[in-house]
C-alpha cells in the first residue's frame, strides 16, 4: 500500500474540508451565534492543521496507484471527512454526544438524512447550513470534487479508481481517459441544476436560506430540513419544484452528458430512463388511488396526486423529504413506499438504494437463468441499451445483492439488541433506510419521529451502513478486511 | 415436450395420492366420520378414474426425457396433486371454500403448516391424519417415492432430472449413476426416522393417533398439529424428543449415508453439518439469555433452555411447531427467529429456507470477491468440504438469492393489496414464512394466529409462494415462462 499518496490525497481533502466551515462561520458570525462561531473556528483549526501535517509527511509521495489504494482511499477519506466534520456539532455543544453529532455528520455526507435530533431549529443558521452543505457535497463525491480542482501528475489510472469507487451504480460504460474532465463536467452540471432550483425556490417566494438549503438537500437526494415541521408548511409550489428537482437529480448524470452533446435520441431511449419514469409514474398513481380511497373527504384529488408525486419521488431518489407520515399509510402504499426505497434511482446520479440499473440487470440475469433451463445449451446475452453486457458485470450485480442482503441481516442483528426495544419493523426499516440512504423508516422511526433512542453501538451500526450504502459496500468492506493491509 | 411421458407420470403419481388416501379413509370409517368418508370416497373415485385416463393416454409414451421436462414435470406433478388433495377438506365440507383447501393442502404438501384453520379438531381423525400426512409425503417428494418403486425403462436421465428438481439445496456433489437405489435409500432412512420418533412419542405416553400426526410433522418438517391447543399442553417429553428429532430431520440425508457406510470421520467433519450444530447452539443461548431475563420470575433456567432449544429447532428446520407466541419476545429474539426462518435447515434435508449451503456459499463469495480488489489478478476457488465447489455452482447461489428476493417483494406487494389492510410486518413476515415453508409469521399472523383473513388472490399467490419455495423456484417458475411450451 502506497501510503504516502494516501497521506497528500487526505491532506488535499481536509483542506477542502476546512474551506467548506467557512461559509457556515461566516453565516454564524452574521447571527450572532457565539457557540457556532467557536465550534467552527476550533474545527478549522484542527483540521487545517492536519492538513499540514499530513501535507508535511506526504511531500516525497509517488503517484503510484492501483485498484485497491482507490478503494481504500475513499472509504477512509470519507470516514476521516465525517469524523471532522462531527465536530462543530460537538464543540458548539448543539449536539452533547459525540456518537450523536458523528451519526447526524455521517447521516449528512452519504446524503440519507436520518437525524437524531428531535427539533433542528435551535442549531442556530449556522449549523443547519453545515447540515444541508455535507448533503450537496456528499450527493456527488468529494473526491469527484477534489479531482476535478486538483491536477495531480501521472494521474490517469488514479482518477479512475477514485471515480469508481465513489460514483454509483454497475460500471456498464467504458471509462473515458480524460477523467479529470469527467469529473468537472459532473460538478458543472451538478452546480447548474442545484442554482436552477435555487433559483425556482425563490420565485416561489421561499428565504434564501431555506431555499438555499433545500437545494442542497435535494441536490444531494439527503433529505435534511431546517424547520422543526420539515417539509409540511411549504407552499404547494416549493413541494411541485422540489418534486421535480429530486426527479431530476435522481437521473444518471451521463444523460446529462448526452442531452449537452445534442445526443437527445440516446439519451431519451435509455432504457434506465425510461424504467425510471415507468416506475415513478406508476408509483404516483398507485399512491393516488390508494390514499384517495381513504382521504376523499379531507383531501382533493389535486392534492392527493401533488403529495404523492413528492412522496414518490422522495422516496426513489432516497431524498426522504416527507409532507405526510407514510407509517400511516394504507398497507399497500407502505409497501410501495418500501420497495421504492430499495430500488433506489438510476446508477450515476445522487440518489441511493440498489440503482435501477443493478435491478434491471437483476431481472434480465432472472429471466436468462429460466431461460437456460429450457435450452441448457443456448448462449444467452444479457443486453442494456442494445448492448452487450459482460459476465462479469452481471456476476457482479448479483454478488452485490448477497453481499447487499448478507450485511444487512447482520446489521438488523445488532441494532435488535438494542435496550431501546424497538418493532422488529423499526429494525429492520431502520437499517434498510440507512443502508439506502433514505432517512425516515417506519413505526417508532417513521418521518416524525428520529433515531436518538438507539445506543452508541446501534448508532455506530447504523452509521457504518450509511457509508456502505453511500459507497456501496466494497470501499469500506476493503477497510475492514486485514489482508487489506498485508504486504505484498 | 415430450407430453405423453408426462402424462405417464402423472398417472403413476395419482395412482399413488389415491392410494394414499385408504388410510385416512379407513379412520374416518372406523370414527364414524360420514362427512369425511363421503370426502375421501369421492376424491379417490375421481383421482383413479383420471389416473386410469392419463394411463390410457399415454400407453406408447417414449422414455426420452430432457432436463426441461424434468423440471416441468415435477411443477406440474405438485399442482396437480394439492389440487386434488385439496378436493376431501371441500367434499366434506370441513373447509368449505375451495381456496382455502387449496391453501392448506400446498401448506401441506410443501412442508409449510401456515394455515387457514382457527380451530382444527372439528376436522375429524381421518381428516387431520390426510394433513399431517402430506407433510409426511412432501417432505422427502412424491417423485423420488415414486423413483423408488416404480421401473422405468431407460430411466437414468430421466431419474436425474426428477431428482435435482425435488430434492433442495445446491447440487454440491456428484450425482450417482445408481438413482434409484440412492432414491429407495432415502426413503428407507427417512421411514426408519419417522418410525423411531414415533416409538419415542408412544414412550412417552402420547397417543397413537397424535404420536403419528405429531412424526409425520417432525419428518416433512411441517408443523400441522391436531390439537387446537398445537404444541402447547404436550410433555417436556415430547417437546424434547421432538426438538431431538426436528434437528435430525433438518440435516443432509447424505450424512445418514455416510455413517450407514461406516464414513462417520468425514460425516462428522461435514462442513454444513459443523455451522448448522454451531448455529443451533448459539442461537438457543441468544434465545434462553434473551428470554430469561424477561421471564425470570416465572419460567426456570431449565424450561427456558428446553423452550429455546424447540423453538430454535422449529425455526431453523422451518417446521413451525410453537409452544409459546415468539411474536410477544424481545427484539432481539425475534431478530433472530427471522433470519432463522431465511437460513433454513442444511441442503438435501426436508427443511425449508435458503439452506445452511447456499449461506455459506454466499458468505465465501463475498469473501472471496472482497480479496478480489485486493488481488485483481489471483484466481481464486471456493471450497466446500476442502473440495472445488464450480464456478457455476457459485453463480447459480447468486442468482438463487437474486430469483429469491425479487419474487419476494413481488408477492409481498400483490399480498398487501388485500383488503384485510395487514400490517407491513404481517404481510412482509407472511410471505417469508411461505416462501421459506415455516408456518406462522409475526403481528397479525403469529404463531397463535392464521391467514384465513386473507382474500383469494392472496391466498393463491401465498400457496404459489409455498411451492416456489419447497421446489427452490425454477421448476415453478418454468411453468410460468410461455418459452417453456415453444417447440424447437
Amino acid at each position: 500500500m502506497n501510503y504516502k499518496i494516501m497521506a497528500k490525497i487526505h491532506a488535499w481533502i481536509l483542506l477542502i474540508e476546512s474551506a467548506m466551515m467557512i461559509p457556515p462561520l461566516i453565516i454564524s458570525m452574521c447571527m450572532h451565534e457565539t457557540k457556532n462561531v467557536w465550534g467552527f473556528t476550533l474545527t478549522i483549526i484542527i483540521t487545517f492543521s492536519l492538513a499540514a501535517i499530513l501535507s508535511l509527511i506526504s511531500r516525497d509521495a509517488k503517484a503510484k496507484f492501483y485498484a485497491k489504494e482507490g478503494f481504500v482511499c475513499v472509504g477512509m477519506a470519507w470516514i476521516v471527512m465525517c469524523l471532522l466534520g462531527a465536530l462543530p456539532f460537538f464543540f458548539s455543544g448543539t449536539i452533547p454526544h459525540y456518537a450523536d453529532a458523528f451519526f447526524e455528520t455521517v447521516s449528512g455526507f452519504t446524503t440519507t438524512g436520518s437525524t437524531i435530533l428531535t427539533e433542528v431549529e435551535h442549531l442556530g443558521k449556522g449549523m443547519l447550513w453545515w447540515r444541508s452543505f455535507s448533503h450537496w457535497v456528499g450527493g456527488m463525491g468529494v473526491l469527484v470534487f477534489f479531482l476535478a480542482i486538483i491536477p495531480v501528475s501521472g494521474s490517469g489510472g488514479f482518477s479512475l479508481h477514485i471515480l469508481r469507487a465513489e460514483s454509483t451504480g454497475p460500471s456498464v460504460g467504458k471509462s473515458t481517459p480524460k477523467m479529470r474532465k469527467t469529473a468537472a463536467a459532473l460538478y458543472v452540471i451538478y452546480i447548474g441544476l442545484t442554482l436552477l432550483d435555487f433559483i425556482f425556490l425563490l420565485i416561489g417566494k421561499m428565504n434564501v436560506f431555506d431555499a438555499a438549503c433545500i437545494a442542497f438537500g435535494t441536490a444531494g437526494t439527503g433529505g435534511f430540513t431546517v424547520l422543526n415541521s420539515g417539509f409540511a408548511t411549504y407552499t404547494p409550489f416549493a413541494i411541485n419544484v422540489t418534486t421535480v428537482f429530486m426527479l431530476l437529480f435522481g437521473v444518471n448524470f451521463s444523460i446529462y452528458f448526452m442531452i449537452f452533446f445534442k445526443r437527445v435520441w440516446s439519451a431519451i431511449k435509455n432504457e434506465e430512463l425510461i424504467y425510471y419514469v415507468i416506475i415513478v409514474v406508476c408509483s404516483t398513481a398507485f399512491f393516488a388511488v390508494n390514499i384517495y380511497q381513504k382521504t376523499a373527504q379531507t383531501m382533493k384529488l389535486g392534492e392527493t396526486i401533488m403529495h404523492s408525486a413528492f412522496q414518490v419521488s422522495a422516496l426513489i431518489t432516497t431524498t426522504g423529504y416527507a409532507t405526510a407520515d407514510f407509517a400511516q399509510w394504507p398497507a399497500f402504499s407502505q409497501a410501495v413506499a418500501l420497495v421504492l426505497m430499495m430500488i433506489g434511482a438510476c446508477a450515476g446520479s445522487t440518489g441511493g438504494g440498489i440503482k435501477i440499473a443493478r435491478v434491471m440487470l437483476l431481472f434480465k440475469s432472472l429471466k436468462r437463468n429460466a431461460h437456460k433451463l429450457n435450452k441448457p445449451n443456448e448462449i444467452r446475452v444479457i443486453k442494456i441499451n442494445k448492448q452487450k453486457v459482460s459476465e462479469q458485470t452481471v456476476a457482479n450485480v448479483n454478488a452485490y445483492l448477497a453481499a447487499y442482503v448478507i450485511l444487512i441481516v447482520i446489521s438488523f442483528l445488532v441494532v435488535s439488541l438494542d435496550k431501546a426495544n424497538y418493532s422488529v419493523t423499526s429494525n429492520l426499516s431502520g437499517v434498510i433506510s440507512c443502508f439506502n440512504n433514505i432517512g425516515p423508516a417506519l413505526d417508532e422511526l417513521g418521518p416524525m419521529s428520529n433515531f436518538s433512542g438507539y445506543s452508541v453501538l446501534s448508532k455506530i451500526v447504523l452509521s457504518v451502513d450509511m457509508l456502505f450504502g453511500r459507497l456501496e459496500i466494497f470501499p469500506i468492506l476493503m477497510l475492514l478486511l486485514p489482508s487489506t493491509y498485508k504486504k505484498t
